[in-house]
């Protein structure tokens, strides 16, 4: 009866969320912190607003903020979507066909994986050679290659590939190069202006991380005109709400408060990663809002069931002949005191 | 650059959206009224929840309530989506592959259509007879057809199918029957409990109508289990954000604001109905939140465009040999009485 497609995915495993309370949760890299208040007080507003009304179809007042707050060329340059997936959705269901392929490396974010496999496509993972640096074979152009997905900073490394790298990358390729940037207000540099001169380079944002707002869902991509009408045909007609819509239009205006906000938890990533260190775990400088550790002598399997039996929860990730480690989101200092405090006494 | 089914998609064109204020909007089938004021209160409430937090992936909260509201054996029987058009996407993208078929009346739902020709599938309209009675071709069973959607009542017409007719296609038919019921709650009857017992029908709704939330985009699938885990696979992990999940929960639960507004609606409809034949129209006994008509001898064209000159929105439809005709949305009692009073001034 299904698509045999469909029949053959993996049943879907929803992520570890337990309810609010006493749990320590640091495996989903939100953000530790609230959204900024501004946020909240659009959502109050808007809930008073004509709900009974079908919202903006393309979020039009967010798509203008966005553009002036990344200082684009227009809000013709921004598709507003559903959170980050439903846009890396509509990248696959707009580039690749059944039987097309699509890239990624490897490892990092599985779902590029699953959206192939929703289409009927093919997916092509290149891995990541020792240092995480990107092998050359991700440049490589093929007939069947429709899309290449790079998440820049990566999960769970956490590393970054350099803007002259994307762009390198872009020019050898004969297809679109999606630039995953999820993490990339935790990151020195980003590759949003390359999407103005490089017709084939897009780039995806979300405000689940460093806006706080996981629970909105509210993503969206930055390419040139063509293909922001091109994905707009395949969308559904009112894909964001209008709750959410007038949220992310009050954040897209909050550039001091994301400052703030990213700088604190860059300060608390560097000293959680100098004090993993003491402990002895490498650390894999990170870029993002979590950061990728190995121990040099415990198994991670077993810190990480350890953890969960003092209620913290941290990921827990084996990724083959590449091994495996533990990826740990950056939450407040107190969070991360009581982490390492739990860490030392049980490691030491 | 995009696939060949995308780019031949025609470009979208978002419905008529005036911005608030004075102009009349009796064309996209909003509810004229405000949503329970519970809904209100769990928008404003959620609104200070854990928004930094990723929602819960099944919405298990509103699909308790809606089990219940229903009658159905228990959550998992509901699929939640961001309105129904995603939640049609998902049926359309789990069960009809590229160069199968998936089947509609018409005149009826564009939407269909537009979603086949994004999968590279193809769609086969069957005609609806004189008195929008559905042709004996509806029922017949095809190879490569994987879906028949049937709107029920009917855009743009109103007119219900009968219980025992939904089952007599689905026993005839090798694939689903999607029983799309947007407009459900303003008919006599409903086949959500027909669910249960029929392993191929399925129920789709929305709180875009009824509930007075076509702002929230929230709407569901009723299936059987089965066939709900398998939908799950496929839609975005998080594909209902906190704040509608916890506004659709408030509503589910709200049943008798639910029935005095549907009734106040279906009154409305009735007058609208006696007052519009007696300005010359020939009204389709309605079971929906709107009315389709047609005038004895005007140009219907005519009265929309001039309807729009008096600040009055409603939908002028052409269906090639079916012919054209207005639907026009019920709304309050004053904005059909301002309708009438032009109507009757410019037709007389």
């Amino acid at each position: 009866m299904y698509r045999e497609a469909v029949a053959k995915l993996a049943a879907y495993i929803p992520g570890e969320q337990p309810p609010p309370g006493k749990i320590l949760k640091l495996n989903t890299n939100e953000n530790p912190y609230p959204p900024p208040p501004q946020v909240v007080d659009a959502i109050r507003s808007a809930a008073s607003g004509p709900l009974n009304r079908y919202p903006d179809p393309l979020a039009t007042s967010f798509r203008v903020a966005a553009a002036d707050a990344l200082g684009l060329p227009g809000p013709d340059w921004i598709l507003a979507g559903n959170g980050s997936d439903e846009i890396l959705t509509l990248l696959v269901r707009g580039f690749v066909g059944e039987g097309e392929s699509l890239r990624l490396p490897y490892p990092s974010y599985i779902l590029y994986r699953t959206l192939a496999d929703i289409q009927g496509a093919n997916w092509e993972q290149i891995t990541f050679q020792e240092n995480w640096e990107l092998a050359s074979d991700f440049s490589n152009p093929s007939d069947l290659l429709k899309l290449a997905l790079l998440p820049n900073p990566n999960s769970p490394s956490g590393t970054v590939v350099s803007r002259e790298k994307v762009v390198e990358i872009a020019g050898q390729l004969d297809c679109p190069l999606v630039v995953d940037e999820a993490y990339a207000d935790f990151a020195e540099d980003n590759c949003v202006d390359l999407v103005i001169k490089h017709g084939n380079i897009f780039v995806t944002r979300t405000l689940s991380k460093s806006y706080g707002l996981a629970g909105l869902r509210f993503g969206f991509l930055v390419a040139n005109p063509d293909v922001i009408s091109q994905l707009a045909k395949i969308k559904d007609s009112y894909n964001c709400d209008a709750i959410s819509i007038a949220a992310a239009t009050a954040a897209m205006k909050c550039s001091d408060w994301l400052t703030d906000n990213c700088n604190k938890i860059i300060a608390t990533r560097q000293r959680m990663t100098e004090e993993l260190e003491k402990i002895g775990f490498r650390v894999t400088p990170s870029h993002a809002n979590f950061v990728w550790c190995r121990h040099e002598s415990m198994s991670h399997r077993e810190i990480y069931e350890f953890l969960k039996t003092q209620q913290i929860l941290v990921r827990y990730m084996e990724f083959g002949e590449c091994g495996d480690g533990l990826r740990i989101s950056v939450g407040t200092d107190e969070q991360i005191d009581a982490l390492l405090f739990i860490l030392r006494s049980h490691l030491s």
